[in-house]
């Protein structure tokens, strides 16, 4: 059975990006080793990393005043590294909360400095962003999360403010054009759209570096920045999967063409929920998100027998976030219009059947 | 050309376990779906987590006392990790400092508590083990490395105290029986004889836990294990690697045949540079390590001589540590014997040659 991947994260990758993985762990290259037993201060890796970088800042279209890094873990990871490195103990920084995530962030900033939200959605289960709040303007950064997984919001537009803006972009990154330049810092995991879990892309802008505080060595951006990423040993495999991913999304045409396709998932998709009355979506139409597409049955009890079809048609990741419940569908760069196509035929079906 | 792979780590793994992670990213488990693209909260991955996690227990024959947690990042983490999670800012710990690894953990923790070195080989290049030292008797715990892959040399023995053992094994982890529940707490990287870069193995007795400090959410351990090693996502394909290769570990006989086959890597290797005059082992006898054979030519202008007639049999890995200098051969569990025999095999023409 044809498989269709609506997981959130990890979730689907490119067909071609597997076939080269699997062909890199038998032998890497053509060197006749696999790529999961050569050192990373090999050649052989270093090229790795060296195109890794370079090719975010092609994709990202920034220039040396960033720089890019390659670190162990995720984001979770990072809503602890972000602080650290930013906000001193007398400093205060923003943060949106916009959802889980968003509140997670703020849960752990709140251990460097003075972190404090500056706008919440949690009002309307945060089924929304709210785009006018103000922030204190001795603030250090403004922290907001552009893409909000579990819930199913997403930032169309950049917030316009003076401070320095830092950004999770873990679920919608290299999804769309976006003038990436305007960001002092931007971090995601990669496993939605940039390959495997097991690695954070962080581009940070040089200048914002220079805290006083004592930094932990391994979770110093400017000791990763002065290594080039290899301060110690890198996730090798999960940094070979994003160049990968990465050398795929240029060849298909770069985030234009990614953000074509991400419009044309997300209209085929909202327009058909719109349009059934057996199915209601969580989030107001002008803030959903392209990556995740979060609804619910009309009548709650429907809910595990759509699954269920979703099952039986090989649909796999259209249960909700735990947290929220309800239905997601998650739409990242890899997956095919007809998976999109497919799932929303199924609930015609079910509309049909069931309204 | 058949490639003897004596990488310091990343490092060579069984040819088996290459194979079923290749085979698990086109298909994982005949589910139709790529292990690179499973949520790591589906009942798929979740197995995973489970059997793993178990595994490490059988193999080190410990009890319900420890936990076993799967943590993104690699010993460097751990350096910070450790005493963020045990040493509050007004206790004493204790570390050996027997290379460079052994220093950089005890930097680390300075910046969390009164880390003091109570042993230190620094004198003779880190040459040798210092055996007799004296605890200070309110010690928290006493850090060491069991086995220094740089300075190739290993802790042959278990140091005996009453004070609690934290031990650094990245590097030989899995390499012999071992009294695993005499320590309080165990971490290791995976990417020398447990799989791929990327993932840390962490053992814990749960009574060491509990310290007051507010520590970073993802740095808790006692968040990790309430959440089973599900904290965050985790890197999924790291954590599969792992189960493979113990998975090997367990069908080829288990720590005991891992022991033997480590004494007989180490007996044929260094009983052949013993006997030649053209090499000079770096360490002293009773302390070198079976898992990384340090040395260096007699006369230094040979030593690039040497390391060309390797590449020239598709030996690599064979340079020392950048640190260091010299030559180092690792042996780590996947290591064949015949591997050993063809380099010790040009080692004895080289010292004919040239000696």
């Amino acid at each position: 059975m044809k498989m269709h991947n609506f997981n959130s994260g990890p979730s689907i990758l490119p067909d071609e990006v597997m076939e080269q993985a699997a062909a890199a762990i038998h032998d890497f290259n053509g060197i006749g080793l696999s790529i999961l037993e050569i050192g990373h201060r090999t050649s052989w890796f270093g090229d790795v990393m060296t195109e890794a970088r370079s090719l975010v800042k092609e994709l990202m279209n920034i220039g040396n005043e960033h720089e890019v890094l390659f670190l162990h873990g995720g984001a979770s990871t990072q809503f602890m590294q972000v602080p650290m490195n930013l906000l001193d103990s007398n400093e205060t920084a923003a943060y949106v909360d916009n959802g889980i995530w968003g509140t997670k962030a703020v849960k752990e900033a709140k251990l460097f400095g003075n972190a404090i939200v500056v706008s919440s959605t949690k009002d309307r289960n945060h089924s929304y962003i709210a785009k006018d709040f103000s922030i204190p303007a001795d603030a250090k950064y403004l922290h907001f999360t552009t893409n909000n997984t579990v819930e199913g919001t997403e930032w169309h537009h950049i917030p316009e403010t003076n401070v320095p803006l830092v950004a999770d972009m873990s679920s919608d990154i290299f999804s769309r054009p976006f003038d990436y330049s305007k960001f002092a810092l931007i971090y995601a995991g990669a496993q939605k759209n940039m390959g495997a879990a097991g690695v954070n892309i962080v581009v940070v802008r040089k200048d914002i570096l220079g805290i006083k505080r004592a930094i932990p060595a391994i979770m110093d951006y400017r000791n990763h920045i002065e290594a080039g990423s290899l301060l110690n040993t890198p996730p090798v495999f999960a940094v070979y999967v994003a160049l990968l991913t990465m050398r795929w999304i240029k060849k298909e045409g770069g985030l234009v063409e990614m953000g074509k396709r991400a419009k044309e998932r997300a209209d085929l998709f909202y327009n058909t929920l719109n349009a059934l009355p057996a199915f209601r979506p969580l989030v107001v139409e002008e803030d959903r998100s392209f990556m995740n597409a979060t609804f619910t049955t009309a009548k709650p009890e429907m809910e595990d027998v759509f699954l269920g079809l979703c099952k039986q048609n090989g649909m796999v990741g259209v249960k909700g976030h735990r947290s929220v419940g309800g239905l997601r569908v998650s739409m990242y760069n890899a997956l095919p219009l007809s998976s999109v196509q497919a799932i929303t035929d199924l609930m015609k079906d079910f509309s049909e059947k069931h309204a």
